[in-house]
């Protein structure tokens, strides 16, 4: 059997590591020139196989391939775009088996969250069903941590590592300045449906009573008064308050803090934003100097304070994705598994993606403590290794030295265009 | 003679190696013990000589302060509080005069920025007319780089390189996003008076057309038209927008684009808020997705990110500082001074405080280019080097291990206390 090529595709918010799944994937790719001939990559994303915009990986260098894991963000560009289920719109899942018949692609790799392995098991079936041989393969991909069947989702662990280490880093700031400055320091982290980021800046804290002091969870329900109280109680007991908070965070009726909003000096309605909102409260309330920060993008970004763990694990599930395709599987997921022994250890694995699809992993409750403001033992038990280890990007004139690629698509061979 | 003690405080807001000018004064110090007897610290800064809290630096290990280095924060606690003058509260100055006497201090050093620097001169003043026998001082440090007479202030190397970092990464970020997703992102940073922080995020941009986009300084006129309409204009060039701005950005009449409405103790009024205000007009008037990031205190005691170049002078200006006292000077500021060849080289030298206090050092017009939102070669030349080289600290479970120290005061041999 002749070689087949393969179709490579980012999808969803980028991360500081996606790109080292890339990496893992596309080395390994060709090492098994056997079975696989061209990686395509999708420019941005799904969209470049529905517009037949197929970057030739092949164009660029052994050395360039190697840079992408240590570049964050998505270098062949990412989307974010939804198929629509098969009944309302079959156009879009024959349109890609158009494309990949057109190129002779083989095998499918998608890369992304829960929405990216509901459309990878689609593809799978549409394949099967009209005839054509395709193998999708789901690679995990989500700073939010929520996808089920695997023990973490490359992204994560770097995120929760800038978190952390912000964390840190801020609440120094704050305790040597409390005495006269800045009493109150509220971080919004990201983590829309799971408290997973939020979660992990307790690893902050090395022994009691360090920041941060508050950690506020979509998890669970925010109570005002509860937290306004356990805000005094700390400035009492510290002299400060450390403040990380979910953008997810809301209350019992599910309403979110920052759809709130707030009101500048001036009356003028601010954009929302837990952050703000919450130390408009602590203002209001209880009258203390308060300072906010909202990461954002920077703590997704982050490549320069990547953890090593998460780094190697992007990589090697883009390593698996390859081997289980040559292994002749569909329709599954990459997965990484624990050891079970006390000190950690991982692999990788695969779950079917039937199993994987629309299924969201929150935090357990027994990761949170009992008042709802903090993290278990059992939290930091599975959270601590997948921050561990430094990785750093080379660095040239002081700011990292990420790469940049060709990014040169194949020449188009369906007449036809598909507007996205 | 036999030695004369040392009182040390750190001022203002600190730095991510404000500590590392601690350590570099204490290690020097202690190999002058024939000169210079014990190191005593001001808990909080300044407050921790009116209210006689004198930490003894002498009961910390060398291991310790060697790991005041990589520490970022003020270790010993700093203070926002500035001394009146002479004529409004005498009393203030007399009762540092009483402490110095109680404890045999003989040496002064103030690390901070302009305040710290005109209290330091004025201290030395007093003593003189009171007829104590004090040098007095001045460690630069400040994170805006607004001192005179002096190349850079340690702090502002490593916030221009975490400003620089940031911005490489989140606009790759945004890069990789924008066909579908967000097409403006904004990053506020620091910088009240002076755009020196938001112009390091310049050094972000490797070649022509890479972000940031658009800078906002607080030396040029913010005019809205001309603002949306650049942002278009990038939009359309390259597919996305990235501006920086600096949260003192302001219109022609002195207005600050966003006003908190308070003010600190210096009667400084505390700003935040540039980004959402920039954001809402985004989107009001050009209707494009928009995220912005509030990197506030994180920027500051980002010492992960640290510039090798800011930790080297950060030290270097600490040991300088016993060096200048040791020789016999009194009411100088310790400068960093630049070598005049093409190859970047600095040493540290020194300055009549006379000339320095209450002097603000803002970006020169011609580190701006012409349209007013970005930098020049001139001003690349100048940034480019401070943010040079990384030092990394040591981590621990996958974050940093930061320098704790015991903090133990010495006995109190005043028996009036002093309110402050």
């Amino acid at each position: 059997m002749p070689p087949r090529n393969a179709f490579y595709a980012q999808s969803g918010g980028v991360t500081a590591v996606i790109n080292a799944s890339a990496c893992g994937l596309i080395e390994t790719a060709r090492q098994h020139k056997r079975r696989i001939g061209k990686v395509f990559a999708g420019r941005n994303g799904i969209i470049g196989a529905l517009r037949e915009e197929l970057i030739d990986t092949s164009l660029e260098s052994a050395r360039a391939i190697a840079g992408l894991r240590s570049t964050p963000s998505g270098a062949f560009g990412s989307c974010r775009y939804k198929l629509k289920s098969l009944e309302q719109n079959r156009a879009e899942y024959e349109r890609l088996i158009e494309v990949f018949r057109a190129h002779d692609i083989g095998y499918f790799f998608y890369n992304g969250g829960g929405d990216s392995a509901d459309t990878c098991l689609k593809v799978s079936q549409l394949s099967e069903s009209l005839g054509y041989p395709l193998q999708a393969i789901h690679i995990p991909k989500t700073v939010d941590n929520d996808l089920p069947l695997t023990d973490t989702c490359p992204g994560f662990g770097s995120v929760a590592k800038y978190v952390a280490v912000s964390t840190l880093e801020a609440g120094l700031d704050v305790a040597s300045m409390c005495e006269t400055s800045t009493k109150v320091f509220i971080l919004e982290v990201m983590g829309r449906h799971a408290g997973w980021i939020a979660a992990a800046a307790g690893l902050a804290a090395r022994s009691a009573g360090e920041p941060p002091h508050l950690i506020l969870f979509p998890e669970i329900a925010f109570d005002r008064e509860r937290f306004l109280r356990k805000v005094k109680e700390a400035v009492k007991r510290h002299g400060y308050c450390v403040v990380v908070a979910s953008e997810g965070a809301q209350d019992a009726a599910g309403n979110f803090l920052a759809d709130a909003g707030s009101t500048d000096a001036f009356g003028h309605k601010q954009l929302g934003g837990v952050a703000p909102t919450l130390a408009s409260m602590v203002k209001q309330e209880l009258g203390y100097k308060y300072h906010w920060a909202l990461a954002d993008y920077l703590q997704r970004a982050a490549r320069h304070v990547a953890s090593k763990t998460d780094v190697d694990q992007a990589y090697a599930v883009g390593k698996a994705a390859v081997e289980l395709a040559v292994a002749g599987r569909n329709a599954v997921m990459v997965t990484l598994e624990r050891g079970r022994g006390k000190r950690y250890s991982w692999s990788t694995g695969e779950a079917p993606l039937a199993k994987v699809a629309n299924t969201e992993h929150k935090l357990p409750r027994d990761f949170i403590t009992r008042d709802g403001f903090g993290i278990t033992e059992k939290a930091r038990d599975y959270l601590q290794p997948l921050i561990a280890g430094e990785d750093y990007p080379a660095y040239r004139d002081g700011i990292p030295e990420y790469t940049r690629l060709k990014l040169q698509t194949v020449p188009r061979k369906l007449k036809r265009r598909f507007k996205v």
